[in-house]
């Protein structure tokens, strides 16, 4: 894995170069890990134009054994990198890494202006010695993008750990139970399933809460005749996933429930079908969206259809009317459209997809748990 | 409530007017929440000259309840308080706020430069039409030290609530359970019993893994003969305190177990009774870390012996050799000495105290779990 971590440094030393930039800062945690494979808590990483690529980070704790709950990963270095120990214990890994660069001639230094606070920023400045600064921008952010096959067989294995949750919570009993145990116990059970850590807050909704994209689980219990919107994903080896389904509670649903689900159940298949190497993602929003839009339901309808998933749960590309770009093969996405009735409810249906050409099938879904609409 | 958010606004109004500085934009999410009692994500508090001050945030979802699961408290601006929506769904609320200072006439404008990012502050900048902008630093933080009697009261019950779900679980079994699963247990149980959330991720360590500050859970199952370390915190009502604690597993510590116990505790105790109005920061730190470095455990030792708690578990005062300044009466703050010994583990002792002059009886002490060296 180590020589992959390489490859990817190596690709922003070329945009680098290319961008007449010296060496890179970089500070995001996402971005150090996507370039390292670890990331220390406050960690930076110096992109040398040499290849002399240096991790400044903190001492490891004494108990160091790389446990990963929590999401943060691996705390130590691999081998083919050098790493050095921030100087001072209270010091930043930033500065220090400027420092570096500095005495490393590299003439100049491009850092993460949308990670870096101003105070941050000038502290590294004051460290440069007059040596010119630029922006990297999303540069990582964009490497990041499109997954290989490492980073996608991770999300596999994040996504039938999510669903392995969601089956168990179906088959127990639901009615009379808090939204807030729900989550609770879908959050535990994501971690015996081998979860470094839930992706996100889990959200559960029932009845007037549900069909919301991210509604904070409260005391309401689960009664008969509700719906029940959940919405989980699993951080497996650093990447996480997202799996939202919405049942009924109750032996038959009501006609407005049956309505409500198949305009939602529809909208969010037309979303998925819409998924292609090439295709713009407001077209992907578009396909979603629209039939929500044709019966009326502009009010209650989020901003976005999905977005990109994998070391952070909300990464570009996203799916939005105003989107710009277009889909690639092996970038993984969500599609999650809702609808949500003030005062009655509604219906969310969230599925993790990768992009694939037809020729391989066409997009890959990762959360496998049935659509249909429950009664349960 | 609301008259107290007000009064401290006003109190950031007189600094700003003492600086020179026409209006202040706080975004730091803990101190949008002190100053208005509310802090809706991605939210921005303009502070201006004449009283005038505006709460900008997201629109609500439509589920809104105030759920305060996760710690993000109400969402919605106290009635005292000018909120507006941000304008653009994806906008900035911070950019949305500097517009509106700008039309204020306000003059200058003092942004939050330790927590906006460089493109952020760029953004800013770029609607203020060459309004002067200066660095508000840590002047929220500063009024933060000090806390008043509402939020004590909320320390009180967070504290409370982590001892009872400390008990809790020192009443049931533990031999044979994993370190991940104790501190799921004990995350639920905080929830169970009132908890908004945990004030941080719970720390659970045995054997080996004991004795540290920062432990983060693995699958090793608690032995006969382990030491065990717990630390976990609450957070009510947006206040977070922490409690640690160490036991024996089985029917008697060994020698060694018992005189390292008897070290840390009497470190601990010298650092609690250190603690009064007027004492420097470092002093405490001395008193705390004198008795450990004495035994020549220098290397097993933190930077730091506690740090003040509030709306965020990690606040000012720093408890570290290096710190500056002296205690106030009203700052709660931890004493948490511990020691590691390599391949062994270790103890650590962690309270919430509330720094009280003599004539108020001294130190509070807000975590009342029994500090004896129980065999479990």
């Amino acid at each position: 894995m180590a020589e992959v971590h390489a490859t990817r440094r190596d690709r922003l030393r070329e945009r680098c170069a290319a961008a007449g930039v010296g060496a890179a800062l970089v500070t995001r945690p996402a971005n150090v890990r996507y370039l390292t494979g670890c990331a220390p808590p406050g960690s930076a990483l110096l992109v040398g134009p040499g290849g002399d690529d240096i991790l400044v980070h903190l001492r490891p704790p004494p108990d160091d054994d790389g446990g990963q709950r929590g999401g943060a990963g691996p705390q130590t270095a691999p081998d083919d990198l050098r790493s050095t120990v921030l100087p001072a214990p209270d010091g930043d890994a930033a500065v220090a890494a400027a420092t570096l660069a500095r005495e490393s001639h590299a003439g100049s230094l491009a850092v993460e202006e949308h990670h870096l606070t101003v105070a941050r920023h000038r502290a590294i400045r004051s460290v440069t010695d007059g040596m010119p600064m630029s922006d990297l921008g999303g540069a990582v952010e964009q490497l990041r993008l499109v997954k290989d096959e490492h980073e996608i067989a991770a999300l596999r294995i994040a996504a039938e750990i999510a669903d392995q949750a969601l089956g168990e919570l179906l088959e127990s009993i639901l009615v009379g139970r808090t939204e807030r145990h729900l989550a609770l116990e879908l959050e535990r059970r994501l971690v015996d399933h081998g979860a470094d850590c839930a992706a996100f807050p889990t959200s559960v909704g029932t009845g007037p809460h549900s069909g919301t994209a991210r509604h904070i689980p409260t005391d309401r219990r689960v009664e008969e005749g509700d719906f029940l919107t959940v919405r989980l994903g699993a951080c497996y080896r650093g990447y996480r996933c997202e799996v939202g389904r919405t049942f009924v509670i109750g032996t038959a649903p009501a006609g407005w429930q049956i309505d409500l689900y198949d305009l939602v159940f529809n909208a969010q298949r037309a979303g998925r079908e819409a998924l292609a190497p090439g295709v713009a993602c407001r077209d992907v929003d578009g396909a979603t969206r629209g039939p929500l839009l044709a019966a009326g339901h502009g009010e209650g309808v989020a901003q976005w259809s999905g977005h990109g998933v994998g070391l952070e749960i909300d990464e570009d590309p996203q799916l939005s009317p105003a989107a710009m770009g277009k889909l690639d093969a092996c970038v993984p996405v969500t599609v999650e459209p809702g609808v949500h009735l003030p005062g009655r409810g509604g219906v969310r249906i969230d599925d993790t997809l990768v992009v694939r050409p037809v020729a391989d099938g066409g997009p890959e879904l990762l959360t496998i748990t049935t659509k249909e609409l429950l009664a349960l």
